[in-house]
């Protein structure tokens, strides 16, 4: 069950849930934005397990408790807000907890600082299970508003930083959360939604297309930006890799034609984070390639334990 | 290893953590209090796990979330704060998950609402582990401000509310979380620490007692407030139950002597949350009843897997 999923069964249970007046941004989004911290507020969390986001033998968990921030900072960056502080609670193998629960903090402190986070503080207990680490991150809204999945409109171009595909030789756990990026292209240019690609293009464009009304896509099929790493091993076809590997964290976004040129032309990050522009927004539902052909590609399930 | 002993070891790397500046309460105490949201902003988070913090085969997935909300709940009563809004994490066992992790929503909300607590998002994935709750909580502080663990001063009343141990006998899933009483108390009176008792009287108050700059306490042996639940089962005496069962989730808190009388002779709360006076905080560190026996009890340890 993915997180989407989950959201989507609860989610008239938590419309009905008369303290969620609280929030600006509802549930189903990267964060929550809540409502009456002056400027508002993002909440979000994420739940890393030992075999399916990380393989603790194989990686260590100074690597993991990096990636248990990573993907945290991700749902911020998502919203093109600030990270502020996060809360890191652990369930620990009995055996060498003590340093396990170190070395995930430790992983955790050269990102923490590069984005200037806080770790507020959590909680661990050990058990005979494997390793948890579960984030929660708080963080503070762009000025200008969060840009949220549902505010794309038909027509709008469909963009996406860096390349995709091939994440879990490695990428997944040393990647940079776009947080900065975001915030840049928020100052700038006028955008209409944004999502970071944790459960691949083909799954989480579907995620913008649903929230902003029902709609659909048709995607360049040569622009799809393919990393090299979706280029070697496995069976698949490098493009259904790239839009269904997952574990990207790049941003995808949406932004009227003439302004997503404009991002296009100018590239504000240069070579370090090109943005291409993939295609662009129907007005009904189905994801369609550019030769009509459906694109039935779903993405990534967390699980390779 | 519990929650105290985790910061406690990693605490010297979140000093060093420069981003831990943006911190108001740091690590180490119910919550963590952050800078720069208007009133600053209260942020904490508990991880509970099958077998070690309640039984899921005999207790059910609603009980196992309500109580998850319910020590969130019960950390930002222990600042004086006021709770705003929850994130919660799941790892859910592959057998059943759909309805499990509904089973966990639908045992929170009714608490929620008692409390006006917004379920701002989180996250689900299914292994082959067991269940998993995590919940992370932000709140409000009081507008007098937190009440930290390191207030107190020597000659201070040691003051608790309710009747402690046995709680595993049921009390655990079921409690209301004091959150009503502390504000309550922080309005009317002139109170120097607080803490909720999780791990039982005979630790909690040591970390009041550390944190205050290393105190030490005298209790009064007939003082102690023992729970009808630790009378029976068990061959532990009921005053050792009462001090080290843990999970009580009463509220611990210290005031000046005339203070500490006022609130013992109004009893804000009458029977429904009876407080009593157990004991005085002295200069040097050590727990001693009033015969000048020492008090070697520690508090519980989270096992019963």
């Amino acid at each position: 069950m993915a997180e989407f999923d989950f959201i989507e069964r609860i989610r008239g249970k938590l419309q009905a849930h008369s303290p969620n007046r609280r929030l600006l941004v509802a549930p189903g989004d990267d964060a929550a934005e809540l409502k009456g911290f002056a400027h508002g507020m993002l909440f979000a969390a994420d739940l890393l397990m030992d075999g399916t986001h990380f393989r603790l033998a194989e990686q260590g968990a100074a690597a993991a408790g990096r990636k248990a921030l990573a993907v945290n900072l991700s749902d911020v960056a998502a919203m093109a807000g600030t990270a502020v502080a996060v809360t890191v609670s652990l369930a620990l193998p009995r055996q060498g907890a003590d340093s396990l629960a170190d070395e995930v903090i430790e992983g955790m402190l050269p990102l923490a600082r590069d984005f200037d986070v806080a770790i507020a503080g959590g909680d661990t207990n050990t058990w005979d299970g494997r390793l948890v680490i579960s984030v929660a991150i708080v963080g503070a809204p762009h000025r200008k508003g969060s840009l949220t999945r549902s505010g794309t409109r038909p027509g709008d171009r469909i963009l996406v930083t860096g390349a995709l595909g091939g994440s879990l030789q490695g990428r997944h756990l040393t990647f940079k959360p776009r947080l900065k990026e975001a915030a840049v292209l928020r100052d700038r240019y006028d955008l209409s939604a944004m999502i970071d690609l944790s459960d691949g293009l083909a799954s989480d464009l579907r995620h913008i297309l649903k929230e902003s009304g029902g709609r659909g896509a048709r995607l360049l099929k040569a622009e799809i930006p393919i990393h090299a790493d979706a280029l070697t091993g496995g069976g698949k076809d490098p493009l259904e890799r790239a839009m269904t590997d997952g574990e990207d964290f790049e941003l995808c976004f949406t932004a009227p034609p003439a302004e997503a040129a404009k991002i296009a032309r100018e590239q504000p990050f240069g070579s370090l984070c090109p943005i291409r522009i993939i295609g662009s927004v129907s007005e009904n539902p189905g994801l369609l390639w550019d030769d009509d052909s459906e694109i039935t590609w779903r993405g990534f399930v967390h699980d390779f334990a």
